[in-house]
């Protein structure tokens, strides 16, 4: 049976979920999967904090270089977060003939390319299932049960914090501000959610999904990146209105022009699949080639689903164990070559916009002559009943168009006098899942 | 790089998708998967027939046996359906010490124990994941992707046929025979679609997911099978006054008294996530015991789905090859253990009970005696506007009550005299899933 030695960094909710799934489950490891594990250090910040699990202090050291360099371990599991210490440890494991298992998305979007590099120099693994998705098997199913296909496009709701508050402001009408404080008492969003909310935690992931889904490396800084700050619960209820719902999605598209990715709020259909993905759910949309639509849904967060992908990652490993060779440059290192990322500016897309008009004769007539001019057609549009003189909102839905065209006409109504204050522009995607 | 020879059994439409994925797609998997596959020899039953693929003449034979005995293949693919000749060919090919792919469910919910005893001691691999799910990577999500999990329920739409015909009947309100011609002509039911409507094509695969989402071995008889011949569009109608849609379900949840196992229509809340699974999609939701809920959902069937699931097992063979030792034996081989499967007489469910009744003073006191004295409690109750002297549908919605107490009063109502026909019984699902 192959036996395989862990040394652990961090001990914090992920690694406390990991430490006790081994743990607990080690007959059935053994017995059933043929694998046995066994921690051999576990590197904390701080010896006498209080953990959710009893970790005997013989295996507790605060000293993680002695666990990337100790030589009894084979594999490093990278717990920690952040991305200066983590890359010092991670590449320091590499060099020192470890495998490596890591959570930290924030690392791959960054490093990747040289950490992936590193692991093909050294022919040693980095597995990251938990880096995505929580507790999907999403990059197994990218790298191993879709390896007859080639993805051509990819829509994934990978931000719970973001999901959980537009499912609340779409289903209670609770405003931004007070659904941002319901995640935070549910555990849902950290006390300084910065990341989540401004999109860039999901920008992070779909760097690595793009990295696999689309072999070839790629640029966190291609990757065009907005948040759910600026969406108000008025756009929820105007969209609804329309038949849609607004989802924070992280978007990848094979295009002539290279790669479409971005993560954006969006409209969505109500009755397209991820619509009804809701609270603090994540699901992965993907369509290859030769499979059609492949939908994965579950919790994208969480001590025990993210320890769950964690551990099947150290399976993995260990059922593998000095069995790799090339295998591991090949399939596991990521592909050299690098993606065309398409920029934002030259996407076509369907736009809803919600501008505040002081409603006087003839205000319409101006907003669609700048629209017209700019070549922008109108699919729909709605304005609230009339108040004299005062500003009320005008809803409207454009045909196909491309981004630079959009900001332009913006920019231009913006400058109307009859225009007050900027208007929204949120992006709407119709197709994609039935 | 791997060089691996396939020795094909079938060129129909699963085989023709998989000859032209690996053919097409040659220098991709060469290049980025490490990945170098050939076929050796392609058997089929007749040589003149007109096929999709452009095959050299000097692959094909009508000979199966010289395929899985050819010294020279290194994996069979059997993709010709059906339990007899399938059988001896796959325990043949294992026998002369080759690696098998199969998309055959009949054949692993009848054959599996000696299959897979036999591929044990063999030391060869048999993978099977477009068996269950067409291209939806169910098995390796269950076998890898969750292994640091005990699976505590599963629910699956796994019979695309069924869930068409179901969806047509619910959405257009199409009787069941019409729903079939339709099915028929849009080539998702064949032309003898008996398996499909009587639940036995879910059961094949619902006994592979319990053989491994539970580890263990299952018979295929106890498995409870329903299908859906019986339910009208009346049903579907009222199902839906009450919240519900049906759905033709593969259950298997750890009880006490062992697997609760059965395949049958069922009345799921129209929020539930597998509610909205529609058309010919199939989906598997499966609850772990660390992940929690986690849901697949893609194409079930069609030629380059069910190519697409056969391919990925040759390249997982083809990346492992000469390197199995006992990972073959103990992880890709079923466990010895034979699973407890409770008796369906013993379940406890929520049932949905159509009576035709003449109506008449006091036929609802009863009807509700009857129940009462089979300690059955009513928790919804329905019935249409009165006709004196003539049979009206009473629906009646019941608490959580045992399938065999159910049966006992069925059988009691039935024959009351104010009870035209035979009273239809449908179970209902709340949970599993948000």
């Amino acid at each position: 049976m192959k036996k395989i030695r862990i040394g652990l960094l961090g001990l914090g909710e992920i690694g406390s979920g990991v430490y006790s799934i081994l743990t607990q489950k080690k007959d059935y490891f053994a017995k059933e999967i043929g694998v046995d594990c066994e921690f051999a250090k576990i590197a904390v910040r701080n010896r006498s904090k209080k953990r959710k699990v009893q970790v005997p202090s013989s295996l507790i050291t605060t000293d993680s270089r002695s666990v990337v360099e100790d030589p009894s371990v084979d594999v490093v599991v990278e717990l920690i977060g952040g991305t200066k210490e983590a890359y010092q440890l991670v590449t320091q494991a590499l060099k020192s003939g470890k495998h490596v298992v890591t959570a930290n998305k924030a690392l791959l979007a960054e490093k990747g390319d040289e950490i992936f590099e590193l692991a093909a120099r050294m022919k040693k693994w980095v597995f990251f299932e938990a880096s995505v998705g929580g507790g999907i098997p999403v990059v197994k199913t990218l790298r191993e049960g879709l390896v007859a296909n080639e993805l051509t496009s990819l829509f994934a709701i990978i931000n719970g914090t973001s999901n959980y508050i537009l499912t609340k402001m779409t289903t209670e009408g609770t405003d931004f501000k007070d659904a941002l404080k319901k995640a935070q008492e549910k555990g849902y969003a950290e006390s300084d959610p910065t990341l989540d909310l401004n999109g860039m935690d999901a920008a992070h992931k779909l760097a690595i999904l793009i990295r696999f889904g689309f072999r070839g490396k790629v640029k966190l800084d291609d990757i065009y990146c907005e948040g759910i700050q600026r969406i108000s619960s008025e756009d929820i209820a105007f969209a609804n209105e329309f038949g849609y719902r607004i989802k924070l999605l992280a978007i990848a598209k094979k295009t002539p022009g290279g790669i479409d990715a971005r993560v954006q709020p969006t409209l969505l259909p109500k009755d397209h699949i991820l619509a009804n993905v809701n609270g603090s759910f994540n699901a992965v949309l993907m369509h290859g080639d030769r499979v059609g639509d492949i939908l994965l849904y579950g919790r994208g967060a969480g001590s025990y689903p993210t320890a769950s992908a964690v551990v099947s990652d150290i399976v993995d490993i260990a059922k593998r164990y000095k069995r790799l060779e090339e295998e591991s440059v090949i399939t596991m290192a990521a592909s050299r070559r690098r993606l065309k990322i398409q920029g934002i500016s030259s996407i076509l897309a369907r736009y809803y916009l919600r501008l505040h008009v002081i409603d006087r004769p003839g205000v319409l007539a101006k907003i669609f002559q700048v629209l017209g001019s700019h070549k922008i057609s109108v699919s729909d549009c709605m304005q609230q009943e009339r108040r004299n003189g005062s500003a009320v909102p005008l809803i409207i839905l454009t045909h196909g168009v491309n981004e630079r065209a959009i900001r332009k006409a913006v920019n231009a109504l913006d400058r109307l006098p009859v225009v007050s204050g900027k208007t929204q522009v949120i992006r709407i995607e119709e197709n994609g899942g039935e």
